[in-house]
């Protein structure tokens, strides 16, 4: 009764992991079970983060006149890493069109790099230029989103095809946040060769929302469970996209089309996580 | 229209977080744009592994008469740095009882130590009487759950309460694998000081599933979801506490209740998450 048969679990010749399977906790063990002491893997993608304008000082520092605190660097470093890929973290670069040519140049070494701020349409928006002349071809600029919208996307390319993917993100905070979360997380899990859920997560609203603009708005939101399971999602008290206090207790923005302004209670709606809703929620 | 007022997201005094909070990608950001470029927080617990069994050979090594590789060590070791807690790995101890004690005194100077495999019934199942003689009181042993029922917990005090959690897993893999997600994993949680799910995440069945014992079952499952975003779980091939391959591609465990044996498709189950479901379905 308590004797196990040799080879009952598998047998020499099974398929014990095809390509593409996340090695998570438990094929960590399979793989030790079986021998497989050295696995073949996808490398992990190397992402740049720069962060750009002559206004920024660091956390540590009391900004004066003009100045604020570079959020976004530390932010963008965070995400970064969190989801496991290897980060290289560049100084912060001034609106000076020669160092910034410097610091991005060094950012095309790694498979994608990260700006901030400089994306928008002011004087000293200089990274699209920039990029140009270092040859990184814009890919868009710009989508119909709030907060986020002046997000710049292009690529470097070489004989094998893309070289480096090349993201500049806006300036506002919380722009800058969900830019990660909507294009550039996604972007590094494809890169790492994650398989990537291929329908949205879904919630209920559980108090009516509005979306005024004529961009669709990601509004960031604390989730529950109801009796069934279902996600619920509660707005949380948020002023825009400079506001991170708004986000940092969120679990997920809830993507609302624009077109209709009164989203009412109840509502099914898409949302985009931030959290690991497992542990979190 | 443009300008945006000082003080306008927050202002002196206001409350940033409060504690308890876990520090996420937009908390840093947060953190940073306030000038708070060093915070207090609870220290991550150190856990150490140690593997017991006379039977163990390393991963790389070719098992020979009557030994297998050591597939728990590696598994939780993985389990511990994926949740983020600081390692400490203890080398492979025999079923020697000198060598036992030294190794496991070794380990109770970490927050938690998680021994695998010396805690059935067997006679070299020495962990409980080693632990014991180094002062560890033993909370319970056995809990009527399948797989994993060996489960042994107890603590070692000192004057100012708890100095160490001992947890003695099964040695079977998957045994050890699931005792590791629904104890240890929650222990570590709450000493970190996370906030823990209030309510068990639940699924549907796809299909019926069976419980013919009188323990809890805990079968792996695979997650997809409804239109409506509920979670629909679909039970893998699984042929119990050795089959780690079960496992391996299971998205979560649904807990099925003793005492009715049939389950239909479409009962609603508690679930026990082993993956970050926002990222793997």
């Amino acid at each position: 009764k308590h004797i196990m048969p040799r080879g009952e679990m598998m047998r020499r010749g099974n398929v014990v992991l095809r390509a593409g399977h996340v090695i998570g906790t438990a094929t960590v063990g399979l793989l030790a079970e079986v021998g497989a002491a050295t696995v073949a893997v996808v490398e992990r993608p190397t992402v740049a983060v720069l962060s750009t304008g002559n206004e920024l000082v660091s956390a540590a520092r009391v900004p004066t006149f003009g100045q604020i605190r570079n959020s976004n660097g530390p932010m963008l470093a965070a995400a970064v890493e969190t989801l496991g890929y290897q980060l290289r973290m560049l100084s912060v670069a001034g609106d000076d069109r020669d160092v910034l040519a410097e610091h991005i140049a060094t950012g095309l070494e790694c498979d994608v790099l990260v700006l901030t701020g400089g994306v928008s349409a002011g004087e000293l928006d200089l990274v699209p230029d920039v990029l140009a002349s270092l040859g990184v071809e814009c890919v868009f600029h710009k989508v119909a989103m709030k907060p986020g919208k002046p997000i710049w996307f292009g690529v470097k390319r070489d004989v094998a095809g893309v070289d480096c993917y090349v993201f500049g993100l806006p300036g506002n905070p919380v722009s800058s946040f969900v830019g990660f979360h909507l294009f550039v997380r996604r972007l590094l899990d494809q890169l790492a060769g994650r398989q990537v859920a291929k329908q949205p997560h879904t919630a209920r609203l559980s108090q009516p929302i509005e979306n005024r603009g004529d961009r669709e708005l990601f509004h960031p939101v604390t989730l529950a469970r109801s009796a069934t399971g279902e996600f619920v999602a509660t707005p949380t008290a948020w002023r825009g996209s400079a506001d991170l206090r708004g986000i940092a207790s969120a679990h997920a923005l809830v993507r609302i089309r624009a077109g209709q302004i009164a989203w009412p209670a109840e509502s099914l709606v898409p949302i985009v996580p931030i959290c690991d809703v497992f542990r979190d929620c």
